[in-house]
C-alpha cells in the first residue's frame, strides 16, 4: 500500500476512573510513543465519562478527523462497560454475539464458567473483527478505522501489538534534541527565526530545572540535521559551553 | 454564593510534546483528584497540538459545555507557546501588555534581563486577571470561566492553588471501595442490579491482578453507605471470605 506523507490518529480514553483521579492513565504515553515510532501522528486525545452519548459524540468527532482512532476502556463484563454498545450505536450497527469471541471465552474459562456477564463481552458491533489478545480473553475489536481496546495497560499494550498489522505506516518521524544550560528566553528569538526558515521541521522548547531542551522533529532527515547544525552554531556563539548534550 | 448540586469542569492539555510521547502528562491526574476533593466533576479532557485553530476549537467546545475550563501548557516565552494568543482570538480579545504581569517579570528577573521573549509572556488577552504564581514568574491567568496555566507540573500545581479562591465548590463527592478476591464477572449481575436500585450512587468495577475493586461514589453519604452495605451482604452470601478490604 502506498505510504501517505502523513497518517493521523486520535485516541479516546473512556472511563470515570480517569476523570475522578482514581486511576492514573498510562495508555496515552505508550500509544503516543508507539505511534510516533510507526510514523503515525497522534493529533488529538479525548477523555470522556462512561456515558453513552458522550462516548458517541467524541468517537464520531475523532473518526471524522483522523485516519485511525484508538479507544481504551469499557469492554469488560460489568454494567459500567458500555463501549461496545456505544460504538455499535455510533455507527447504527446491531450489537450481536460474535461466535469467534464466544469460542475464545469458552476456551479460556471453560464453557461452564462463561456466565451471562462474561458472555456479554462477546457481544460486538456487527462487522467488527477481533483483535488478538494473547494475555486475556477480553475481546478488543476493529470496526471501520477504529480500534477498540481494553483500559488495563498490559492488555492495551498487547492489543496494540495486534493492531499493528492493520496500520498503514507513515514516513518515519526523526527526532533530535539539544540540551542546553540556558533558560529558553535567551534562545527564543533565534530559535523562532530558525523555525520560520525550516517550516518542515517542528521545533519545540521545553524548560527543565537547570536549562532547556530544544527538540527538532521532521520526516526529512536532511532538513532536520541542517536545522540542528545551524542551532548548534548559534548556541556556540551565545556561549561556547552552553550545550550539555545532543541526542 | 449558593452551591449548585453539580459543578462541572473540562481540561484542555496543549502541547505537541504530550502527543509525540516525549512528555508524560502529570497534570490530568493531579487536577482530577483535586477537583474531586472540591466537589467539582471533571467531565472531559482534550489534548491538542500547538496549533492555533485546534486550541481554539477545543477551548470553545469545553467552555460551552462546562462551568470551568482549565488549560495547561503553551504560556512560555518561545515561538511554540501560543496559548495566550489562541485564547485571545477565541474570544475576540486583543492581546495586550498586562502591566501587572510586566512588573512581576521586572521584579523576578531584574528590568535589564527582561528581553523581548520574556516580555512576550506578559502579553495577555484584554480583561484577563493574573493567577498568583509563587514559584516562577510565568503569568497564568483567568478569563471568563477559563484558567490558563503552565504545563510544568510544579507550576501547574502552584497555579491551581491560586485558582481555588475563584471556584465555587460543589457538594462533596464521597467515595467508598470494596476490594474482593473475585473476578468481576461473578458479581456483575448483582452489582448491575444494585446500580439500578441506586441511580444516585455511581458504581464502577475495576479488575486488578487478583481481584476486583468495587467503587461507590455519591454526594449522598446515606445512600452511599446503604448501597455499600447491601453489596457487602451480597458478597458474603457469594463467598464469606471474598472481601479483602473496605476503604
Amino acid at each position: 500500500m502506498q505510504k501517505k506523507d502523513k497518517i493521523s490518529a486520535g485516541f479516546l480514553i473512556i472511563g470515570d476512573e480517569i476523570l475522578s483521579g482514581r486511576t492514573n492513565d498510562q495508555n496515552l504515553n505508550f500509544l503516543a510513543k508507539n505511534l510516533t515510532e510507526l510514523g503515525i501522528v497522534l493529533c488529538e486525545v479525548r477523555v470522556v465519562r462512561d456515558v453513552e452519548n458522550e462516548i458517541i459524540d467524541a468517537l464520531l468527532a475523532l473518526e471524522n478527523k483522523f485516519d485511525y482512532v484508538f479507544t481504551s476502556g469499557g469492554i469488560g463484563p460489568t454494567h459500567d462497560d458500555i463501549t461496545s454498545q456505544a460504538v455499535a450505536n455510533a455507527f447504527r450497527k446491531d450489537l450481536i454475539l460474535n461466535e469467534e469471541a464466544k469460542e475464545i471465552l469458552y476456551q479460556y474459562y471453560g464453557q461452564n464458567n462463561v456466565n451471562e456477564a462474561r458472555l456479554k463481552m462477546a457481544y460486538l458491533p456487527q462487522s467488527a473483527s477481533l483483535l488478538d489478545n494473547p494475555i486475556s480473553s477480553a475481546p478488543g475489536f476493529k470496526i471501520k478505522n477504529i480500534f477498540v481496546m481494553a483500559g488495563i495497560p498490559k492488555i492495551f499494550q498487547a492489543m496494540f501489538e495486534a493492531c499493528k498489522k492493520d496500520l498503514r505506516l507513515g514516513l518515519k518521524i526523526f527526532t533530535k534534541e539539544i540540551k542546553i544550560n540556558l533558560t529558553e528566553s535567551i534562545v527564543a528569538f533565534d530559535f523562532a527565526n530558525l523555525q520560520k526558515e525550516y517550516p518542515d521541521v517542528i521545533m519545540g522548547s521545553y524548560p527543565f530545572d537547570n536549562g532547556t531542551s530544544l527538540v527538532f522533529r521532521s520526516t526529512n532527515q536532511i532538513l532536520l540535521e541542517e536545522a540542528m547544525q545551524k542551532m548548534i552554531a548559534i548556541l556556540k556563539k551565545i556561549n561556547f559551553d552552553s550545550i550539555l548534550k545532543i541526542a
